[in-house]
């Protein structure tokens, strides 16, 4: 058939791309178009006409991913414990209106149910705006919280890079009116742990506040009714370089090309504590009420980071903006650094993983009087960790086991499936974790081999003899060693040879 | 003012059904007009017109809903684990024809997402369906999975019962080609170690098999095109009395009278092996091809149940029939016993907390050869557990812990904030979960205070004279006991004292 030999031709084509280390992205659109291909064909064959997928930018959890997600997610949660966290949980979707004019340019990223009668709902876009309508709705003034769940985001996937339209966000937030900068430094510690506890190479986190970008636009002529559409344009700094944002600052935004170029100086300035004393000096910058507010508070969090030992990995940086509306103080963003190439002179980064910041209004934009509750918080993105750790495991062909089984209960002889079943049945009750295969009779070899493929590290075997003395044969899978163990002990003797396991 | 009075008013009269202990679906009624008559006042006050709430027929779980919560999933994870299942994830909307065809006269419940542009999307109903279209979609023939996540229906919902719109599924479900009934047992196994560990009270499994089913209605005279429509009526026994059903059957399903008639003999039988052996001896039952089959299985499913001494709380029962269109064998349901009115004769069920059955085509359904993939299966109603266990607690006064913190580091003087920070940076990078007041000058009292209120057992007291001293001043909150550690040795020392917690 010709579709079968395009198919095999672009799957040349992918195989081709991967292995001269492509662009990502230039994959990713080959690869795509494998698939369509590849449905294409298997449509024409079957019965059926739909397509067997996920929706678009949505991926399934196998028992190999499930192991790794619930890895990272341990790390995360123990460390959102240790900083004495309590746990919330909210709708996946909300009213529509909750969500409205809380995102900026973003809001057109937001998936809508369709109106079949009732309320107009949206699924949740992140976890900080349902939050604060939780904060609100309850007249809670006071809380430190975590939230692990997914959010949707009609995005343009890149599935190879971790970007999904559904993914999860692992968030930790304070919320009460504290004395400054000390929960804001705190969350900032929480990223500096997790990023570390994991493992996954070095990273930088970039720190700035809105108070300064503010003060910045205003000092650099950029009018009041631009800066928040400016913001976002210095928001694509990270991926696009500086004259593509000059010129849709300039071109598309209407701002004067002085304004820009004068904005462009400040961007590209990152640095420490001297950098903030030096900003703080800075002629225009320190008559601007905001931009000295947020250098003073910038200052003090730098004092804080300094006590925790954590500011050789942060970063102050003018170029960090973040795309939504609702921050209003402290910004941030942890970003992987490339090591690949360790020949390059400077570090690249390759994505964010962490974000976050104070949003001082939020909740008062729920409250009906208004009334506010000051928030810092911070969002862990998984996505991008769960594809680093899946990368670095199939690299280093660690076998990961998928079940906790401690002991597979077999026979030698037939018709012994009774007895099986009394003795499976017994270990559960006890608490052990124990398996057998689902045969009337099936072959020791088989068997054996189950424990092989899955780890399953001990095998309970019944049989004529055994049944007489009152015993059960136990079998070390790894040493093939076998023991008579009286019946009574079976339970403690599997306790103690997998209590490490 | 006159609004404020009538909400008053209202109030009243919900604080007066409670106490009398009405009818829950009244005092919901009740509840949610008082919540409708809240919002109007506050709308009507406030500068925003939107109502501050989740979406009809959700709820947010806070910290206390959330621990109970967890307590719940440990029981049942730790059992799924036992058995030997591996975990999956799947996304919580499927493409819309992915869900089409399987759900019979409930498919009018399914969430549809708006269309945006692009594929057409609809909120998973079940875990069921999902767990299928990812067998078909990675060809696995063989697995034992449990999956735990949220589903949506849009359906009526009464809350105060534990039945909402967005809820969770616990599913156990084993795939594979296998000798008959062994898994079947295994699913039944699953539910009674659950419901026991749960300590719900007594409990009921109903179990019956879809070819019994349609047997039945084959010698009962129903047409082969009414088979499920009747399922489905016969499905409503649980709730509405067997009068209503057969006007049903008769006045809209076009039933004749005598068909009816016959079905109500078989519908009220329930029991154990001995009922199964009178109705493989039924001259009429023992007839027809399907109900033989489905009677021999049932007979060997109670073999098995036995040899797990299970069958006390089994119960063969011919009214089962189970909504959903899918089940082509092995069916049951667990309903919880009703224990306040210990005088009452018989013991009244108050609802289904677990649910599950055979379904052999659903695989083949989205597999484009149509192959077969034979599956049986489980599903703990979480949310109707959760209420019985919401409702325990609160009435058991005991004080349930939101966070694990094991110390509070404070201070008994002023500016010692600087110290506070470097001691509890020291503690979480030894991994004790600790916290402190976010003020920069905190009084004592408030911080012994917040202790008590949290649980938290331990504070670490950092004052000028212990820093000279080099030691920290460990006070036990329960006891009011004060010592002296050497700073060296605190990790230890607080390791020691909560390693019981």
């Amino acid at each position: 058939m010709a579709e079968e030999a395009a198919v095999r031709a672009q799957a040349e084509t992918v195989r081709r791309l991967k292995q001269d280390k492509a662009d990502p992205d230039e994959i990713a659109k080959e690869v795509a178009k494998l698939l369509d291909m590849k449905a294409q064909l298997g449509a024409d064959e079957g019965k059926q006409k739909f397509v067997l997928k996920t929706p678009k930018g949505t991926r399934d959890f196998g028992p190999k991913e499930m192991a790794i997600r619930e890895r990272a997610f341990k790390a995360i949660i123990s460390c959102f414990k240790r900083h004495g966290a309590e746990v919330i949980d909210t709708p996946v979707f909300e009213l529509k209106e909750t969500l409205t004019g809380k995102y900026g340019e973003d809001s057109k990223l937001i998936y809508d149910l369709k109106d079949q009668g009732g309320e107009l709902l949206s699924l949740r876009y992140d976890l900080t705006v349902p939050f604060a309508r939780y904060l609100a709705m309850n007249k809670i003034t006071n809380i430190k919280r975590y939230h692990i769940a997914k959010v949707y985001r009609r995005d343009n996937p890149a599935m190879t890079r971790g970007r999904y339209r559904e993914f999860y966000q692992c968030d930790f937030d304070i919320a009460g009116q504290f004395d400054p900068m000390i929960p804001d430094a705190e969350c900032l510690k929480i990223v500096h742990e997790i990023l570390s506890d994991l493992q996954l190479g070095d990273f930088v986190i970039k720190v700035n506040d809105r108070r300064i970008l503010d003060g910045m636009f205003a000092v650099c002529g950029v009018p009041d009714s631009k800066f928040r559409t400016i913001c976002s344009s210095v928001d694509k700094l990270d991926k696009v370089p500086w004259e593509e944002v000059r010129s849709e600052m300039v071109g598309e935004k209407g701002l004067s090309p002085e304004a820009a170029d004068r904005i462009g100086e400040y961007v590209q300035l990152h640095g420490g504590l001297e950098l903030i004393e030096r900003l703080l000096q800075d002629p225009k910058l320190s008559q601007n009420k905001l931009a000295k507010e947020g250098l003073g508070d910038i200052k003090l969090l730098f004092e804080y980071l300094t006590l925790f030992g954590i500011t050789g990995k942060i970063s102050f940086d003018l170029s960090l903006a973040r795309g939504l509306d609702y921050y209003t103080g402290v910004i941030f963003e942890a970003v992987l650094l490339q090591q690949e190439n360790e020949h390059v002179e400077e570090a690249v980064s390759v994505g964010s993983v962490a974000g976050g910041g104070r949003y001082d209004g939020l909740v008062g934009m729920f409250d009906p009087k208004g009334r506010k509750v000051p928030c810092v918080g911070v969002s862990i993105g998984i996505e991008r960790i769960f594809s680093i750790l899946e990368q670095r495991l199939e690299a280093s062909e660690e076998k990961i086991r998928t079940t906790e089984t401690q002991v597979l209960v077999a026979s030698a002889q037939k018709k012994l499936l009774e007895e099986r079943l009394k003795l499976i049945s017994e270990l559960w009750d006890a608490g052990i974790k124990a398996e057998m295969l689902y045969k009337k009779n099936p072959k020791l070899l088989n068997q054996l081999q189950y424990c092989e493929d899955t780890g399953i590290p001990l095998v309970a075997i019944v049989g004529e003899q055994e049944l007489k003395d009152g015993v059960v044969k136990l079998r070390i899978v790894a040493t093939r060693e076998e023991v008579d163990v009286r019946r009574e002990s079976l339970v403690e003797e599997i306790r103690i040879r997998t209590s490490q396991c």
